[in-house]
């Protein structure tokens, strides 16, 4: 009956950390905020205080930003396993290492008509993020958006579900459905085309969200993920997160006002949550892709 | 010696408003969050808890709802309008209203090419506001944004300052400036085509920020007020909140890695905050244009 | 027709200042979000980009820190006086300061009964506050609260309101009223024990939001604010800002469950906001007293 | 090479329930954030849209708050078993409940020095916090706080550490450590007198916390985590995430100022993560006791 330490990790949670490039006088930006945690033999750091084998978190930021320059950042997807790998295969006592990150998209600001060489306005609400792992059993990333904040007006419905005692809402087959779309995606490989692929990730979600009649957020999602896993086939697991953001319509009966659909109150909470993962029947195994740190990625 | 009541207003904050035009298969949104606040003779309310003369905040946010039906929401500015003369012309011992509106933009999801009819992404940070005030003394309208956050990687200096004995900045001549601009402008007329002026100023204060090469962030200020204000004659006045979002040039000289001003460490607080007020000579009074309520626009 | 500039002001928003007093054994801590903002002859600065009359906010926040050793922070209110007096005494363009700050309550951890000498836990949500203003009219003090979460199960009453045709809300005798208080009191004096008078504020603010028989909220505010007034001859005027927080009685006769205001949904949004200025009729001018910042206090 | 749906879940996430017991004069409250979610044979509702197993989120709700009512809220803990037992033995696909509780502290107001009846304070910004899981395999149970910010002002440490090429931390003897502790504790029973339990652990964490002369964040988890399990025979497993919320010296000596630890910055970000589970070896499987809906509790 005794007590032991079981999974355990530390790092440094939320760098943020902005790149530029300036070779030429068009810039580019990458806008990053890093998490890093290192898992090995770090018992003694609980048990008596002993910090031999601790690498400092301060180094462990010292490092991304370090990497930031030195490496780049041409996608945070290969920049993680950059910096995942030198942990492992660098600092002796770490057996594994989890990169996570969130990436801040901005866009060039428009001057008469034209892009600018070295502003840009931040843009859109979505995050992309990529969570690698890197240890014994191999490398692992697992791609991402989140707040991806989705609304459809019509082709959504709502309508021959379980009642009981409870069951008060009424049927519907023409509701607005809205969410923020929490998506991660597991890759089988590593050599893959960061770039080329998050964006065709992203428009395969929007055109499935936009153009299925749905009878279900469910089903809405099931045909998000099977369209992704479709067109890649070494994306082996999806899992999906969305809130069901209410939009109720406002009852402008009582004031003589008809309302067709068209003036709705958008509730903060509570809200429906509906999650799922989608997943090769071959899929190689995950061992500690999912295991989180900070979690933002 | 006697404790006055002095100024007060109550209303309903931050009703959330979504409006969808569905006169044929493409749909049109408006996504709102409405602050209403009334003024008037609403003393014995305090004094006496007597509420003959109180239109509750439920009948306000009511009406908000069916004016988005009723009325449309062609602009915000324009619906501020229409629900601001109904309080002080239609309810009878209101004699101002206060209406501020914070209005958050979508964009067509594009499927295949093409935009779809009925289905929107959530789009940029930034908020398009109005704050709308009727009265005896006229009507008001002040525009707005808020949260543009804007970035450039160079063209942008700092040096000269004044400097005493708890200075310790290093003088720069070439920095990122970031900000996250908060500006209103205010019109001397009510007949303005809302719409084609909101895109325009916004345009203007991009292009004052990038092309400037700034010596300071008050010099890029007086910049976006100063374009606007000549381009738009019946701007009489713009009020501009900026905080310095500092992006630090991160040390890697102590890892032995050169930085040329291409890694920075985006710092959360403290920031610099620089704030102004730029107005034409003959402006007319602003009276209550300025008297805010929940403060959102 | 000329622009001109009108007001302006430029500072180091947040600065966040923790204190530990270490003269023995046992500690003190006080927990401190500070803004600087200064005011005077700096037209130039916009106008050319000439920064020779102003002083950086870095070394604003440099002197907010420093003073917190060399001053120490017996009260928020005195330490922010002594900030703005040296920005304005000290620093020769300057003609005006103000300094807004937010106090973080501790309480100390409490071991095997006794309380401990250096271990606290965050205190509560409401946050004490202080604006100072020093300028060549004079010495101002607004301190404040604001966050302070207050629910009573009874005693509020809403009834014989005025009824339009947008008017649905039946009257009531018997509901719950909340709110997050947030209130300002000016000082005529600068002469003041500080840290004696805010507990008796909030002390008396809490009294009578709990004794009322509530007949409206505007009605609790007025008790609240003359209550202050009566008790402290030096507060001239009081500023209050109160959400009404909603909580609906959920209708749960849909499933034969009586409901004799028992349960209730705690509403976000929308809410409704009321505001009140109370002011003795002798109070001497306010001047920039209410001018604020970053607005945070 | 088939794309098959994996872990699934549904329900809905935060509901604001309040529970007012009166009845006396001297009420009760209880404020939750409750999420419920079902596990079950929901495979047509993503893959055909068929709704027939689906009991709405709207229906879970519904029960939600009226249990509030029906069976009361002693506990969080025990009003979340009932409403698992209901999901999973009441409504016939429902396989396994997952129901996650926020519980929000009050205390009652003071007046005249006697506490009131009916009027109460927020308190504090730590959350009690209760997961339920009730499926084939049996009933579990994790209670947990969050958000509990302490901070101690000497007694702690960080020194002899691993360094490497990025290492420019120095080593001290003296520093502030503080956290804001999010624990989370399994029980092996469900037959546990829930409200003695949870003020007891919050205290025994507490006094780690002050008491330990602490070599590392990592050695105080530990103490915690053991002090908590060596007390509640049946807590079997204990989840420690604490960031280490770093407060710096400011560097006063620039302006010739002594800081001997009295002036800190307190930092944003980045900040140190430490995370820890401690477990029995003999400890009954979790099962799904670990596995997360909304993720709030």
């Amino acid at each position: 009956m005794a007590i032991i330490l079981g999974d355990n990790q530390y790092g440094k949670a939320e760098s943020r950390i902005v790149r530029i490039v300036r070779d030429g006088p068009r810039h580019e930006i990458r806008d990053l905020n890093v998490t890093t945690a290192l898992r090995g033999p770090f018992e003694q750091a609980y048990l008596t205080g002993d910090q031999s084998n601790v690498l400092p978190t301060d180094t462990q930021k010292n490092t991304a930003y370090a990497f930031a320059k030195s490496k780049g950042v041409d996608s945070i997807e290969e920049y993680g396993l950059e910096l995942a790998r030198h942990f492992v295969g660098d600092v002796d006592p770490v057996t594994g290492a989890r990169i996570e990150i969130e990436e801040f998209a901005w866009e060039r600001a428009v001057v008469d008509g034209s892009e600018h060489d070295h502003t840009w306005l931040r843009k859109g609400q979505d995050v992309r993020t990529a969570a690698v792992t890197v240890d014994a059993t191999g490398e692992y990333v697992v791609g991402g958006l989140k707040d991806l904040v989705l609304l459809k007006s019509t082709g959504s419905e709502f309508a021959g579900f379980l009642k009981d005692d409870f069951t008060t809402l009424p049927e519907t087959h023409d509701r607005v459905m809205a969410t923020a779309l929490d998506a991660k995606w597991r890759f089988s490989s590593v050599d893959v085309d960061w770039n080329d692929v998050y964006p065709r990730i992203k428009a395969l979600m929007v055109r499935e969200f936009a153009t299925l009649q749905s009878l279900a957020l469910q089903q809405t999602l099931w045909h998000m993920g099977t369209a992704v896993m479709e067109e890649f086939p070494d994306i082996v697991e999806v899992r999906l997160k969305a809130p069901n953001k209410h939009h109720f319509d406002f009852d402008l009966g009582r004031f003589g006002v008809e309302n067709a659909g068209e003036v709705f109150w958008a509730a903060d909470r509570a809200y429906g949550l509906i999650e799922a993962t989608l997943l090769r029947d071959d899929a190689p195994p995950a061992n500690d892709a999912w295991r989180f740190s900070a979690g933002l990625a």
